[in-house]
């Protein structure tokens, strides 16, 4: 079964397919010339997957409100049906991440509607972040570090729920965040918060299944505004060390204080063994969510140039999930995970191109110039006819925008799906 | 007619007045000292207030979640009788400031409620961030500066209608902000998108009426996430200019770039003629909209050191309009509010007492460091004794947040009114 | 006369010139798809020129340390020869923008040297933010607007001199750029600092001669610490705004708030017919001073993006200065400026390709995603062959910074120039 | 020996005790009534001392210019009598903090001249981030992470020889703080640059005396612009924890990004043991090192909250070791020094007056509005009395400030100390 016409996106390929033939031979005569075979950074780029956040293919929003489109998901099997059109068309994006409660469901329909579509799990995400109705305590003050035993308590099986129905669906890491903070200075004694935190996540992780990872993610601010318990990568690497070998730390690119150097974090969490994965965006000012290198493609290069560079090197005990987490409150959401996983794929096809001797020489005989045009180099090749060919060969669309737009996909779902009628949230 | 029982009151203060006589006095001779009357001080920050907005005494949330506390207001009625309590126990907040379409109601009936209550309204706020059910254009890519000329159009209307429903209650200012933005690269054409938001407001500013201002506000972001069209008061600033006399600068505490000396801003809208006035609160990190002075109240005494300079020097057209906008996401929103006016009045009280000519001196002779502990020594100066007694003296509470705690007032409007079931948005 | 052998230079090229001209005539296919003239882009890149700052071809330094390298110019006759080297090589920096007192010098000789060497002056740079020995009275406590009027005085007459000596090298603007402001909360009068500031810049104003222009340039911090005079674009646009037709805001990519949109603050400059020109670096933290584009390409892109726009549009008065201005401190500056000015050049060719016919229909029909795709599409063209084939055509390098190695033109001015020995400061 | 006249001061302190004893009492009768006893407050802030860094009584300046004032001290012995008016009249800063190599000296004359003032010595600093004449390597490129072997020795043997003068001057501290880093990405290969610092304080750390302690500083940016080496709280934690029990971090309040929450890092480090001290200063932007508590004395404040704390619990292990660390550009650095000790002593005390009982219940009840008030109302008491009882009792001055311009010790070292004449240092 597929979401798209395949005759559609045949006849949409042949139209394109020889200018990209055309592209793909001069790039790769061009990269021959540096000593490169375009075909195996193709073969690299053609097996990377990201995987989608089953949030992410509704109409986000803000505080101040939401706009829905037509054909918003009615649930997690809607969600499922969106997410193999990204899958389809891009062939990047494999596995879809469910967030429990929003996608709780039987597990064997689960495991049905993801193979007949093809797709797969991968992390878990719990959320503590909110009052479910008929929840018995609220996680208005904290969960996970609630001054209440019984708050915490509610939250660690929560999580646990969330590994089991995480188990019978063939995942195998289940991903912590916690809004958890405080909003005046003094309406939280820090350390005491932190002990309560660190206490539930071992109990958390006590039950965690040998063959699972657990992630947690740090954030600097909201919702909580004053303070959050985990509020960067240094609280999330003692929480790592303190519950073991199994808990690694996932950075999320848009939740760092301003002007922080986030590839550098990413290096320091390699080299001490605690790099957990991933939540691709882009962010101009806060956690803005926004599509992946959408703002500053540069700097996802630069931590790209990070991973491959711990891949060939065979970092210890390396190996992040990686996981797109974008708020699509303007576009199309489908549109906007396909560009975004693609974006993720250009940086990786790029890092890939970084002549890594020569940038080795140069970092050691402290010829910056020389070195920072290295990177600049393999940043500023075109990848695109690249990444174009690994979708074509994979099945997948040579432009999966236009192939989407053609299949009036969105149209045929606005009319299956009833329209949301109240988008605005008011919270201000 | 009072909300709060004017006999517990009564009771209440006559508990602390003895220790408040006694602080008075002592802070009165210690100012005595410095040729400065504590009586004329009093006076002034008796005569002071500082509005409430009707959106401020419901609790406020996050785009992740919102967890309503008991008694949340049902409506405009119910939000006066809040803003009654916050007024009759701290003497501070004569005004409210009604948002539209969330206010609205019959102008009778919300001049005979506030005349009841001893309130009166000040500026009007519009609405074009959010879709109303029922409207005929979304706002999802913008109101005044919309590329489409019908939604333009319908939100210049909208705030027509803002105009006409404040004439009928006494009102005589107008609050324009828009979300009006982009959250790409690109999405916008900057120049066309501002030259049509300042077509819309001259539209808006051709029908105000001759003794109105108008107010717009700036903000670096959100709900817009790579650009916003009134995105500083550089551009804020050109605005107004283009209007004419009776358009102003709303500043508001918490939109601005990290670091941005906002004392500075205000001094500079004051110099030439454009300060309209304050949205108070605080902030950390982004829009926080925390209780004002709760995370940094001497850069709060700071902007009031340039009001109170303006005052003293009788700055052309200086007439700025003070309210409150916070979000009260953890506390009561009647005590939030109510410590916050009382943070307001003392950041006012402090700043009366700088010596402003030794300060004066100081500067002209470049001795930075008196100058700066000139300022200091005012703002450590415990002005409490001034703001109780002014409050005792205008029929307040001497202690506004134990008499409101002291009278059950939140029990008792917890029974009356419906407990709010669904908090959470989920909008992520 | 060259620095730079030409038979070196020529042998240099003739080693590229074949895999150039291939990577050219593909790109120039793959160009004409889109139907782009791929000669018309570079026949404007050509004609494409950022002036050099006489001072960025020394050293820099931070105030804890400057580690000087071999080879430093001892004066501006040197400089200009260092300059030289990089306009041979890279055709993209026809002239150079003179730091008074620090190039002072006999018009004449400057002149006589200056065209010997194949250069033009750009604008000059006044210094009122040290104290040169012999000095009257002291900058430390501001310049143009300092308490005391001799002190104005004396900045008002310096910046006269160097519009004297500009006028006698061919220079038509001038570049003002004060320290001016505070260490401490009161330490000035806010606004008694600015008018004071207004008061000094129009009396220089008044002796500009006709066909000179005054840029301006704003700052947020650095080297003071709590206020700066000049502090953002919106006292920026005041001030040339108060002074007159002549005068100009200038932005420096380094001098804003973290976070801030700089190419938004480009567009309303532009709209309101008072962008002057640019300082280019990168910054990361603060005024870093890096090379351009070394950290966030795409924000360079951004800007030219915004430039290009207004160029094609004619907007009025729309004919902004462009020049470097960068610190080296770990790189040879030759080698830096060179890569900069291809930097500048590279945004510049990428922003030619945007189809900004596509572009605002996308924007009228509020197609977030394909106009962000339309920006990123020229963004991730590689132009360098057009650059390159620039350069040759003018008689540049293909590769300027290996035929620079190539030429030991360092190795050379280190056997001429005496070793700098005490490169620290020692400010802390 | 004294440096200020002791009958002066007698004299002085004359003038204004009765006011003093008069606010002290009516403050003691208002703790009083709090059920605090304001003898017992007055003994801590006695007991209590900050270092001054010797370096601080020179006039500080920035990369473009310095500034320097009348009597600048002209080598350790002028420092040290500088620090001994410090000393003489807050009696608040009993020991100094000594900057190798500038502050190089035969230990017994430090001793003998430390002594007849009545100072000791505090931790020692290393200087690894600039040149020294005759040195046999540079530290362009970096020092302890140097890709340079001999280099790394070189500056690790700096270090042990500041160990080794400590020793003789009974310091029992070394604090290193490097400048490395990178400026352009690519430049250094983060995880080796890391590898070689990490080896080389564990080569100084093996060195370490059994009674000394080795504080390691972070800085996120400045002098490197990309990346530092120890750039967040997090890689130094991880610095510390690798060299073992005896090295701790330190935190400079001014080297944190932008919105970062500092007291909640220090809660962190004094929670998993490894808080070390303190560099006191304050900013805006960047690194200002501006006077403690002169931009936002509430974030002074709430670090000594949580230092109080942890003084209370008895946190294992906690004996931070505190120094002001500051540059003093447009003020008399013996009066910047003398305020900023006195404003570090403010916030201990009024960290003290917090009803920690109160405090925690509020905290354990998730009542947001009474913690924050209950910190609010310790803040906002004016503990200037106790601060000066306190100094007057210890042999200080009531007004440390007025007694030291009364004094004329400026003046009167103006004439002893040459002039220094070049002051600007033209770094940009």
């Amino acid at each position: 079964m597929t979401m798209i016409d395949t005759s559609l996106l045949a006849q949409e390929n042949t139209r394109s397919l020889n200018a990209l033939k055309t592209d793909y031979d001069s790039l790769g005569e061009r990269l021959d010339r540096q000593g490169i075979a375009i075909d195996e950074i193709k073969q690299k780029v053609s097996a990377y997957g990201v995987a989608i956040p089953s949030w992410g293919v509704g109409t986000g929003g803000t505080r101040f409100a939401r706009f829905p489109g037509p054909g918003e998901p009615r649930g997690i099997f809607d969600k499922l049906e969106d997410c193999a059109v990204i899958q389809e068309l891009t062939r990047a994006t494999p596995s879809v991440s469910l967030h429990i409660p929003w996608d709780k469901a039987v597990p064997a329909d689960l495991n049905a509607k993801a193979r007949k579509l093809g797709l797969g799990f991968d992390a878990m995400n719990s959320n503590t972040f909110q009052d479910q109705p008929g929840q018995s305590h609220s996680y208005k003050f904290g969960s996970l570090s609630h001054t209440d035993t019984a708050t915490r308590q509610q939250a660690i099986e929560h999580n646990l729920e969330c590994i089991e129905l995480g188990q019978a669906i063939g995942s195998n890491a289940l991903t912590v965040w916690v809004g958890d903070g405080s909003n005046f200075p003094g309406q939280s004694n820090f350390t005491r918060q932190f002990e309560r935190y660190l206490d539930s996540a071992k109990s958390i992780y006590a039950k965690l299944p040998d063959d699972w990872r657990l992630f947690t993610e740090h954030k600097i601010f909201e919702p909580a505004f004053y303070s959050t318990v985990v509020q960067d990568w240094g609280t999330n690497y003692l929480i790592a060390k303190e519950l073991g070998d199994k808990a690694y730390c996932l950075v999320d690119l848009g939740h760092h204080a301003p002007n922080v150097n986030i590839e550098m974090i990413v290096a320091r969490l390699v080299q001490f063994g605690k790099l957990g994965g991933f939540h691709f965006n882009d962010s101009k000012y806060g956690d803005d969510d926004l599509d992946t290198g959408s703002i500053d493609p540069y700097r996802l290069f630069l931590v790209f140039n990070e991973l491959v560079d711990a891949e060939l090197r065979g970092a210890p005990g390396f190996n992040p999930a990686h996981m797109l987490d974008q708020s699509h409150n303007v576009t199309d959401p489908i549109e906007s995970l396909m560009v975004s996983a693609m974006e993720v794929q250009r940086a990786y096809a790029q890092a890939l191109l970084v002549d890594r001797k020569a940038l080795g020489d140069f970092q050691n005989n402290n010829d910056a110039l020389s070195a920072t045009t290295t990177l600049k180099a393999a940043f500023r090749t075109d990848v695109e006819p690249i990444l174009a060919m690994a979708r074509h060969e994979n099945g997948g669309a040579i432009d999966p925008v236009s192939v989407y737009r053609a299949s009036s996909y969105r149209q045929k779902v606005a009319e299956l799906r009833p329209a949301v009628l109240n988008g605005g949230s008011g919270i201000v």
